[in-house]
């Protein structure tokens, strides 16, 4: 199946699910509803949850099984964008396309609903069905899920590489520091999502390591695109800003190595994540998204 | 034992497990750790965790066996304390005696601050020691006290009423609104914190219940002191600025109801707390709390 056939395939079964999982609007307190909503079903690729589907049936179980925790991963994406968008942090007026959560509902709300959608990632993840493997971990699937969703979205996952990316502006950086950005703000949810498909779907330890490869990689691949396209990206194609992590002197690939450099390294990486794929079941799908990655912003 | 000694007892040994398990100073990023070290270790009674450490008494448990627990539920208490104090939110320069954590690192690493203080309060608790309890849910303790968690912190607890709060400033409140707001925003976490200890220390579905109930209505209890409080104390003796609810047109007991009525609503809700004990083993602590959360308000 073409890659973009499956992933709107995905993407569709995870916003009917998310619709579901959403608080209703009209329960108290509805502004916040609204707002979760708003920023949780605006129009987006939902890469993550796609992941976290394709790496269910790459470990050999199904896709569908899964549903729930992908959208879990979706609303973790949601609270950290809804956060890092915040006027103290990266000042976004535009998200996927639409007025950012605090421009539509003020910042408390902004900020609070960032935290009710972290927090329901974390219930539905906790009622999530699995498939236990008895060849694996001692621990049961879903709580060992839970436990790889807190690494990733902590103090040394995706909210230490914002902290670190802030902390950033205006500085003169290297590679290092900017792969510790890069590996905790992208990287480690995609990686997360990827690890927690499999273990839920039964896989066995190896393919749950070996997913996490994918996913870091396929995090860093997609980094990098994205750094080049916001270089060179059309605001219309894109549904966001252009130019504005220069315009902040934010760390980017862009900044340290030239346009033909940094697609280098963006394949390099989407080669890295494809070799991780080696003797995995159904993984056409993932090896077409390592393609897409870098293909975006040849 | 006098109820001093042992809330001190239980607080000495929640802050030396927070100071192991929050990360260290020297570790990338060090803005982050330090400011979540600041705001979770700052003074305080550490009540909640006291409460989770002597339900599992309460439940035939050992509180020693629930220090892990006790601590996420003082990190998920110091993140709602960050966020509710930012100048979106209720906008407060003082709290536990000192700046709060906008004050003193920004704005940004204050709400990033919160984010991952949440997200390691699911990572402690999702690796916190339990005794299973045969007759009790076929769910493993562990699990299902992160399910409690995250029920008492979503869009129906926590974060649910202080969106309520938020958007109740300065609007004429009745009391069916008061309620919502308080159990939510102080009961839930108090309740949750009473449950998780009994679920993790192996108590009875009967026990958690009980204790579910006490920790609601001893949340009630306090928070109405604390809205007397706000109204009548001295800003040393609480840590924190006093008249800033009346001030801002919050919603508060003092605001619908005179002094001595709320005294009696907040006797009320001690006697329905201590009520709930009944049949609960080692309970006396957590009977003298009720007393002590309206003595301080008459």
């Amino acid at each position: 199946m073409p890659l973009e056939i499956q992933l709107k395939a995905y993407a569709d079964a995870v916003n009917a699910r998310l619709d579901q999982l959403l608080p209703p609007l009209d329960a108290t307190p509805t502004e916040l509803h609204e707002a979760m909503r708003y920023s949780c079903l605006a129009p987006g690729k939902r890469l993550r949850p796609a992941l976290c589907m394709a790496s269910a049936k790459a470990a050999g179980g199904s896709a569908e099984s899964v549903l729930d925790a992908a959208c879990a991963i979706e609303m973790v994406h949601c609270f950290s964008l809804i956060h890092d968008d915040l006027p103290a942090i990266d000042d976004d007026d535009l998200r996927r396309g639409l007025p950012t959560c605090h421009k539509r509902f003020g910042e408390a709300i902004a900020i609070l609903a960032g935290d009710a959608l972290f927090s329901l990632a974390f219930e539905v993840l906790s009622h999530s069905p699995s498939t236990p493997n008895p060849q694996s971990s001692v621990l049961g699937p879903v709580l060992r899920s839970v436990q790889v969703l807190t690494k990733a979205t902590g103090s040394d996952g995706l909210v230490g590489g914002e902290v670190v990316d802030v902390l950033s502006e205006g500085v003169a950086v290297d590679v290092e520091r900017l792969k510790f950005i890069h590996s905790r703000k992208t990287g480690a949810l995609m990686a997360a999502a990827c690890r927690i498909g499999a273990i839920l779907a039964g896989g066995t330890d190896e393919q749950v390591s070996n997913l996490g490869q994918f996913g870091l990689a396929l995090g860093l691949a997609f980094q990098i695109a994205d750094d080049i396209l916001n270089e060179t990206a059309d605001p219309i194609t894109i549904g966001k800003a252009v130019g504005t992590d220069r315009d902040r002197s934010k760390a980017t690939y862009t900044s340290l190595f030239d346009l033909k450099e940094s697609r280098r390294l963006a394949e390099d990486a989407a080669m890295a994540a494809k070799r991780a794929l080696a003797g995995l079941g159904d993984k056409a799908f993932l090896s077409q998204l390592a393609d897409f990655a870098v293909r975006r912003a040849r």
